[in-house]
């Protein structure tokens, strides 16, 4: 494995807020309440309006977070969902979160995922979903969230992986109100305007 | 920008295997011969059997391959399409394939995406998408290609993304076959045997 194929850099300001922020969230309100926080801060980073992190589920340990990279990273591929999610993979050196070993963890995010992260979540060995805001509210400020499955919740419940949703509905989706009113920007919406 | 997330790296041989192969390749069989012997490489090389890469639909120019590096780069993201579209999208260095100034190109692919690279296909800006051997044939071999949309073709159609199946299905599927009778390994098989 010799030539470098893709070296995402991270913002500066998100280290900085996930040591100031603390290192456990016992509950998930705790958890939810980080990631929107987290969200809303990305807007003013100027970045896009989602976030998403990954926790040990018995005690809350952050293992790492994410923040849509679209624009910044110039990869449409980087959703919030999946810059946790490689981080996460990457400080724990497998391609497993579910192997021998590693502790139980879920993916909390601000925003129901993607048909893409959906797809994402199943492979990573996530054992739980959490999500604040509705792929409707996303839509309803001009995002498109794809073709998911019809029951994707119970699909993933299927693999193991439980599904919480509407966790500080409002107050996600008033960060996506506020990008919107902020006259942030939704990408390629003459096209498909994907997240 | 400072802190690096993931700096992901590229077999050696691959690079050495696009400047051998060509770089432009006008007809589909041709795009497909090279993304197949690609798979067979792969596996040779110890990777997965599952290559893709994106051309410039008009004169065939090759913008860049992809392999599986799901085992190699401890991610479980980085399915062949998914490496294609990074390195694609790094070389145009815009989110969107589709963007002004930049030539219509399409995704080829030596097996079916799975529900995961559908989603990523959709956000990426490639206008076309051509598969070889069928989702059916990586599961016949104990691969897992996720819930997709029932008529995920007509999905991408609606999109602006227009649909190839079966093209050199069978030398695809071959690649699969050679993977599994080598005792090729299948990622999970206990939860849920990812690509």
């Amino acid at each position: 494995m010799k030539k470098s194929l893709f070296s995402l850099r991270l913002p500066h300001w998100l280290a900085a807020y996930e040591s100031h922020s603390g290192s456990h969230f016992p509950d998930i309100l705790q958890r939810m309440r980080f990631v929107i926080e987290l969200s809303r801060r990305s807007i003013d980073e100027e970045g896009g309006p989602f976030a998403a992190a990954i926790f040990r589920i018995d005690d809350g340990a952050l293992l790492a977070s994410g923040v849509n990279l679209v624009i910044a990273g110039r990869c449409s591929l980087l959703h919030a969902e999946i810059v946790a999610l490689m981080r996460a993979q990457l400080k724990a050196g497998s391609h497993d979160l579910s192997a021998a070993g590693l502790p139980p963890c879920e993916l909390v995010t601000s925003t129901e995922p993607c048909a893409m992260c959906l797809g994402a979540i199943a492979w990573s060995g996530v054992r739980g979903l959490v999500c604040g805001a509705r792929g409707e509210d996303a839509e309803s400020i001009g995002f498109d969230e794809g073709e998911k499955p019809p029951r994707w919740q119970e699909s993933l419940e299927r693999r193991g992986i439980s599904v919480r949703e509407n966790v500080l509905r409002e107050e996600a989706a008033d960060v996506l109100w506020e990008y919107r009113a902020g006259g942030g920007r939704i990408y390629n919406p003459e096209r498909c305007a994907h997240r």
